[in-house]
């Protein structure tokens, strides 16, 4: 996996990395070398700087159903932070009822990602957000206009895009309202467990889980899903084998139109993935241990035991974090005005 | 409006209304007697005891999506508790991108209204609960024990039902799930100022919002919009006037088949009615005054001035409660097993 660009520390926490695990466990610290810790409260972008204002006007946003063009959808429906920011559907449902290529993916932890989308269209959360309101399988909105002039009609909001984007003269645009989606999102972090192991509190992993560690890095598995998010870069899906994919993507070829990014694929992050079920870009997978044997086949081309199977899934398992309590709390929305537009099911 | 029924105050903060009255504006007292303020922390139901397990268990099946067959609407959907307890649509879309025949209407103090649905064919929020699972054009659950496969396949829920339907040989039923629902939907009620101005602060409302309430009741609106919810009895839509409805329902006569039943309607409380549009059974009216003006013609016969519509709108907007903070606290759901049914969009 790359190096994350763009992506500052928040609030960082982390204590010299080195010497704590220098104290611990050597032979635990060799395989710690693979991962990162979560030490920070957000993944702030200079371009963006996430700011408390901004985060309740994101979050507010993030749930509006009125940024859709039927008024059903927000970005919370696909990405439900009750569900572990995602659907849990293979694919989505959006408007018309039509299915969308991929699964949705989680929003937790998606602040580390390299880039946005399985196949990586989007750079980064900015411009993420600013896809699905507009995909006509998705949120269906007309136009940018169309949804910048829905979120305009309500004082409230037009108030709080001045507080949130002070010095701009037009502080209400889509690039904004994308903006502080983004900000919110970049506050959907989880750390737990895990990262206390990391920072060497030996104990916040049991045994099982440990040799669990180890074993996935053995068998390979963190060749790829290493550093703070354990994925969230690029590689091909069907290393070793293909795929036998259900989806119509062809991940990063459909981007850069090249060869050899054909089946190449955004990793989504191993953090809390026993909630992020069903797996794979095209959601066809249900169980973990299920998805575990066929990445180690496909990718690896090894054929795990039921034992080796078992022990990664544990390890897997010790990646659930702590959704932070603030996310969960909901805001109460602006009512709408006799000018905004209405939502149209058709 | 009938006195309720089957409902037993929580937890009563009532002081003896008449002697606080009684040391207030006599004449704005004479207008208060009409109403009656919020004073409990729920509103109990003797046959399904409202506990703060059961009330957490039903927060998480009213946001829990694997109740629809398609794995994509939870009762939060259409009652959606970030926008007011509803989902601000006309009429809902549901399973299949189907239109449903009525407006979804607020959960918010939907506890104290005397019968559920606008045609009132559930006798209170527990046997409502029970509709729109397994209704074709909501949720589309296929049956009951559809319903109870799902939840009865997550180990986390099963434990949860034990606890909170303690002695039940058999707690996990498609009973106890709209129990539990309903429980939690008996603690989303709203006190606010207005209650506070009942209770005797004769502050809490503007001199202009008094004025409002007595042109309210001046003009007759208080014969019908009285008590606690100010609504949530039967009425005719169109006592002097036919309303030119949008919707193919006929109210109660839908359900009794009694000619004096037709457009017969369950009252909506007028508790935080500035938020819960578009107003009327069929969802059509979208501004608040609007809305107000077509009553006064159409169940009072009264053409409102401009002046009248105002003050009676300024009361209105001071029935806007406060969202108990617990209530929009997200949970986070459990896990789906192996064995759990999967979602089916078709």
């Amino acid at each position: 996996m790359k190096k994350f660009s763009g992506i500052v520390a928040g609030v960082s926490l982390l204590v010299a990395a080195g010497s704590v695990w220098a104290a611990g466990n050597t032979a635990a610290d060799s395989y710690k070398q693979h991962f990162k810790p979560i030490t920070m409260k957000y993944v702030d972008n200079p371009q963006n700087p996430v700011t408390p204002e901004k985060v309740e006007l994101g979050k507010m946003l993030y749930h509006d159903p009125r940024l859709s063009k039927s008024g059903l959808f927000s970005c919370n429906t696909c990405h439900n932070l009750a569900t572990w920011g995602m659907s849990k559907l293979p694919v989505d449902i959006g408007h018309g009822w039509a299915l969308g290529p991929v699964n949705s993916g989680t929003v937790f932890n998606a602040a580390f990602y390299e880039a946005q989308f399985w196949d990586g269209r989007a750079k980064d959360l900015e411009e993420q957000a600013k896809g699905p309101i507009l995909a006509d399988v998705e949120m269906a909105m007309p136009s940018e206009e169309a949804a910048v002039a829905r979120i305009a009609s309500i004082p409230e909001y037009v108030t709080r895009f001045r507080v949130s984007f002070p010095g701009e003269a037009q502080s209400l645009t889509y690039d904004n309202i994308a903006n502080a989606i983004a900000a919110f999102e970049r506050t959907l972090i989880t750390p737990g467990r895990w990262d206390r192991f990391l920072l060497g509190d030996a104990k916040a992993l049991t045994a099982a889980e440990q040799q669990g560690m180890k074993a996935f890095v053995d068998l390979g598995c963190a060749r790829c899903h290493n550093g703070i998010a354990l994925g969230g870069g690029f590689e091909k899906m069907g290393l070793v084998k293909p795929y036998p994919s259900q989806s119509p993507s062809q991940g990063r070829y459909d981007v850069t139109g090249k060869p050899e990014d054909k089946n190449v694929f955004k990793m989504t992050t191993l953090r809390n993935i026993e909630h992020t079920y069903p797996y794979f870009h095209d959601g066809a997978v249900w169980n973990l241990d299920e998805a575990v044997k066929i990445m180690a086949d496909i990718q690896l081309g090894r054929q795990l035991t039921a034992a080796q199977t078992e022990s990664v899934v544990t390890f897997l398992r010790a990646l659930t974090g702590e959704i932070p309590r603030q996310a969960l709390v909901l805001p109460v929305l602006p009512a709408s005005t006799p000018q905004t537009p209405r939502p149209d099911p058709n």
